[in-house]
């Protein structure tokens, strides 16, 4: 049953080098990648070949680690913050990145440059991840029963993460053990990341997996096809409002309006209390040709036009069920709910 | 004030060859071609030079006229009702391409073959388009005000139709008016008619349009940005249900949960009072790789992913506000107010 996991960051059979499947190949092509210097590894993170907050993380404690078995002894500290500070670079707003890039510096000052210390803290970076997804999925199984159907939106599987992701976490172990747990995968405009990563990540974990356009939930809702849907979150605030890939509201309206429970998960890493609502969240705005130009082999809008491109939406907490975090399943009203996770 | 009108479909000014806007060139080029042979007509149809049903019947009828000036007399019948019936089997499911064959036809029978009767009939078919058009597009243009902003969905606008369209026909008729009225469009996947044709159609009739992913509608409703919705139709049940493009419901479903008012556009040729409601529409299913290969440089999902392509969803009655006909606004409850239209 190890056909469901993707090691999509791990170290070479011989921990001298760093693999990764480069994910800019997905879905076509499944090709993994060693890395071995620290220019390609900032290569690597800065053309996305590796992606997926948690998994920027992971694979910065393993580059460290590799990078650091080529170190001079008289110049490790050196040559060690060098290297993390140029990482750092690649994506200076992923903070899973730079928090672990400062974890894995703190190891190596406290133990004066000691490899045993440092391959022990890059393992404690992806074991913890590893546990952090499969209490979620846990967690969020627990909501599936043999026969029902699950709507996802965007990408929050094991290649953004580890082992089983957190959105489709559930779905994955559901067929782990054995369980028929469908899905409906909402292709994602304009990046297309539940077309090109959600659904090949499904496919791979032996999943029954239906690929549809962002349009088609109400309609898959209508003809009673799904029972439940499942989101990831980029950002909670302290009242439940939740910041998640673009289009992720309009999944909650139709649910709302079709009796579906619509579940948000993911760790509690990602709840911020001293955000009170989604009014305090700023919405990021990407360039209008990823929905004009972006994939196509020719434009397919007029030349000019003016897109509208936000990269996130806020769903109002109303429509939540539940946030599913590793501590458990927070239920309405979630100022109160969410606050006794950090008790 | 001509700038907005699109002579998609129409006889060059010597009247000898009919002249129709290349439609699947758009929205990268504007080209016209001139068609005098059946077989060029019959071409320009199969490839969907020209589309939409209400252009479809105002093509018949200029290509039939063309068509019959060059008939000798004494084989003017059978040579008219062949090139009828070999134009007919160019989209033998066209009702309005069927429709307006047979009323050439029955034009050409009456006047004994006198071009002068079927100059006059095509005109008739036009004309009589674009009085259904002016129509239904004044009674829409009643409920804007200057700086409304409409959201619309899929095409149907001057291109399909003709002058002014359908859904989009109010919008139209308020920049020739010179009322500031706004518009945000629907890229409408996965064939796109949202970005390729009604975006060109908006930007080309002078409208401040702005492009948007289909996931994208509850964030624009969300924050204010949009004071009533648009759509067309394509078949209206006797209760109101009403098919069009797939993801119409999901805009519906949208706008009732942020209390932004929904219409419905379209001709009472789309009324049929024999389909009772929504539940006896049948749905249109279409190839999976419209999503996931279709205008794109490379497949951008996993080879052999199923996907589910539905070409049309049903929006309950209840989701709308009115339906606006060329014979005026029908509102709820829609089985006496629909029924009332033919009496």
């Amino acid at each position: 049953m190890t056909k469901q996991f993707v090691d999509h960051v791990r170290l070479s059979d011989d921990e001298r080098r760093l693999v990764i499947l480069d994910q800019t190949l997905l879905p076509n092509s499944r090709t993994y990648i060693e890395l071995d210097t620290a220019e390609e590894m900032y290569e690597a993170i800065k053309s996305l070949r590796v992606r997926g907050a948690p998994a920027l993380g992971i694979f910065a404690g393993f580059a460290m680690y590799v990078l650091s078995l080529g170190y001079e002894k008289s110049v490790f500290m050196d040559r060690f913050r060098q290297d993390a500070e140029y990482l750092c670079s690649s994506r200076p707003t992923a903070v899973n990145l730079s928090r672990a890039l400062k974890r894995m510096t703190a190891a190596a000052e406290k133990s004066g440059g000691d490899l045993t210390a440092l391959r022990r803290e890059c393992q404690a970076i992806l074991d913890e991840d590893i546990a952090m997804c499969t209490a979620i999925s846990r967690y969020g199984l627990s909501l599936l029963k043999d026969g029902s159907t699950v709507l996802t939106h965007c990408n929050a599987g094991p290649i953004a993460t580890s082992r089983y992701g957190t959105a489709i976490g559930p779905v994955i172990m559901a067929a782990e053990r054995g369980m028929h747990v469908g899905a409906y995968c909402d292709e994602t405009r304009p990046l297309l990341q539940g077309a090109r990563l959600t659904a090949w990540e499904l496919m791979n974990a032996g999943v029954d997996v239906t690929l549809i356009c962002d349009n088609m939930s109400a309609s898959v809702m209508a003809q009673g096809k799904i029972d439940i849907c499942f989101v990831g979150c980029d950002r909670v605030a302290a009242n439940g409002d939740t910041a998640n890939k673009i289009g992720t509201s309009l999944v909650a309206i139709a649910a709302k309006h079709y009796g579906i429970p619509f579940y948000v998960l993911g760790p509690t890493s990602s709840i911020d209390l001293d955000c009170r609502s989604g009014r305090d969240i700023v919405i990021e705005q990407r360039d209008g040709e990823e929905i004009s130009k972006l994939w196509y082999s020719r434009p397919m809008a007029p030349e000019g036009v003016r897109c509208y491109n936000p990269a996130f939406d806020v769903t109002d907490s109303s429509l939540i069920s539940g946030i599913i975090t590793e501590k458990g399943i927070c239920r309405p009203p979630y100022d109160e709910s969410l606050r006794s996770l950090f008790r």
